[in-house]
């Protein structure tokens, strides 16, 4: 029996493992990105007449495609119901876009750090990766030399929380125009924002290369229920469909109703600002916790926006060691390298997920962090 | 900008446009394959206890897992809970298999005729195709010779609807195992059995050779709520697992509930034997009225269950034409060759779905496809 040359990618993962440690009774768990069960919407039933059980077509409902559409004219990007696809949660947005960019050796930008499991998706398909900088994006592409395809998370990335700048937007739409390189924009955690930040989709600047968009219902309304969609420009909407439609058919009928219910809901707005206002509250809590307890051993920005602290360690320092060492005291977080095309050669970071542990797990586990840090496990000799 | 080299197989699909052709008022579609909605079961909210909103585990819920389990036991497949994992309908399990096993020139073993829609997933990561006998299924391979993996449906086919005896399994298995071929069998229509048949999994006879089974809850339960599920021998299963979180995390958990609900209800056995008597009714007046209307112009075999009849055309028959025909008079149906690899080869014929057009409709439809082949459209000259 043979498998696929892909399947040397599947190797065992530090971080799945140490997400199944996070099952553990009593563990405090940073590492994942779990939104807090407090902020979930409620759940009701479609009534008899609509139809959520009979196959559905593989684009998604009409009426949430048209919901979805509306939203993004409202953020500055015009793309008609026609060009909205919904998904599976966007995770599976990566897998259809790798399918249809990736083959061995295709040139990938992405950020470093990027998203982990984006990362994944594109290794397996056999991506060679290209590091963008974020300060100047696309900088020095040349048309016919530049990657087939740009991943990027440009507001409040995972793991940085970081949010481009309106210069920034600006540049990297007109390289990826210059260049000719397909912009892949994903943007889970753009309603998450406490504090005012330039949050204009970076493809609805684009004037003529291509692009895809997606977003997400798992942070604003629950992750359980497995819904996200894209948009794309018209050239790669239909490919995208049919790779959709190979991959599961369509996405789960009953989710999409609900979903819907949730966008045309009348409280929507006060919901968000609830939601956002419980989660800024938490994210200023945490930054006062690592203030007082990692202050003096770890550097970081607090973030505008999204679910993560990001944290340089010194040079030198060994965060697979001190991930252990606070593992056995109960308490989990990602160590940064994981978020890195090239993990040999990343910079020591973490990064700490604030929306899921409650506040006094929250200090308990910074307090336990920040003694192992202290007590410079991990760190480099003298 | 750069697409992947398996986009060349994206390209417009006639069966598609057919099918988006059914969504015409007035149409009667034998094209699809459509559950009749009397068939779907009822939804059930799970209270407020029960967690179906936060992130779940990828391989699926436990006691979803455990019930599976323990429906393939009384199958005679002995397989713990630790090897199921839940799927986003069964359309995912072939997206995992051929990216677990299929890249450029692999072979893969398939029926022929074979589910459309797995010969569109194993071509698009570069299978190369070859026939398996259902007579011999697996005659003649030589280990280290033989294909990476055998994709079959035994009981029930999509599209002939036919079943493999005692005999046929045995052998397969034993070919199998002797080859060192990893079985992919599909099981979606295992329990629309509507004559007396042998339809213990194949898989079930391996002694050594790895498999993957999946079945549905789509065509017993309701096709929106995207459920399936597959099990696999150990030495795929972690795979499976880190190719399903990568495609969509997990399966959502509100479908996931709503069948264990399904599972576990006392009146499972009743109502499933209520929808196998319905959906025989059906065959049976299609049977008679496939009789009436095409007895002179087409040969079939009676299905013994599933959802499907297949009749052959004359030798030389042009299919498309007869269908373009059979469309302007609204009247669908699926073409055989596109459940060929070699569709140039393949010989004339169509599928009929009898599950899901009203009996009125069933009459008509057939009529005028009788009619149309009376008058000799598509046939060849003499």
């Amino acid at each position: 029996m043979q498998l696929s040359s892909r399947v040397a990618d599947l190797q065992a993962s530090a971080v799945r493992e140490m997400l199944s440690a996070a099952q553990r009774p009593g563990m405090i768990s940073f590492a994942g990105g779990l939104p807090s069960p407090e902020t979930f919407g409620t759940l009701t039933l479609p009534p008899a007449e609509v139809d959520v059980l009979q196959y559905g077509p593989s684009e998604g409902e009409p009426a949430l495609r048209e919901a979805i559409a509306q939203d993004l004219a409202n953020l500055g990007l015009d793309c008609p119901a026609a060009q909205v696809l919904i998904l599976s949660g966007s995770q599976q947005g990566i897998d259809l876009a790798a399918k249809l960019f990736v083959d061995a050796a295709t040139p990938v930008a992405i950020q470093a750090p990027a998203y982990l499991a984006a990362l994944q998706v594109f290794r397996f398909f056999g991506a060679r990766f290209e590091t963008l900088s974020d300060a100047q994006p696309g900088e020095g592409w040349m048309p016919g030399h530049a990657p087939s395809l740009a991943y990027v998370t440009p507001t409040f990335q995972n793991p940085t929380g970081q949010c481009w700048s309106a210069d920034q937007r600006g540049a990297f739409a007109a390289a990826c125009d210059r260049a000719d390189v397909c912009l892949f924009e994903d943007d889970p955690y753009r309603d998450l924002a406490y504090d005012s930040c330039e949050r204009r989709p970076v493809v609805a600047d684009l004037r003529k290369a291509s692009w895809i968009y997606q977003g997400s219902f798992s942070k604003t309304l629950a992750p359980g229920l497995r819904l996200g969609f894209l948009a794309a420009s018209p050239d790669l909407f239909t490919h995208l469909v049919r790779l959709k439609q190979a991959a599961d058919l369509h996405t789960n009928r009953l989710s999409q109703w609900i979903v819907l219910q949730h966008l045309l809901h009348p409280q929507r707005v006060s919901r968000l600002e609830s939601l956002v206002s419980r989660y800024r509250q938490r994210r200023d809590d945490f930054a006062g916790l690592m203030h007082r307890y990692l202050g003096n051993g770890a550097v970081w920005a607090v973030p505008p926006g999204g679910l993560f602290f990001w944290a340089t360690l010194p040079p030198g320092t060994d965060v697979d060691l001190l991930m252990k060492a606070a593992m056995k005291k109960g308490v989990l977080f990602t160590p940064g390298h994981h978020f890195y095309a090239d993990r040999a050669n990343a910079p020591p970071s973490m990064r700490l997920n604030f929306s899921h542990a409650r506040p006094d797990q929250c200090e308990l586990g910074l307090a336990i962090l920040g003694d192992l840090i202290g007590q410079r496990v991990g760190a480099p000799a003298h």
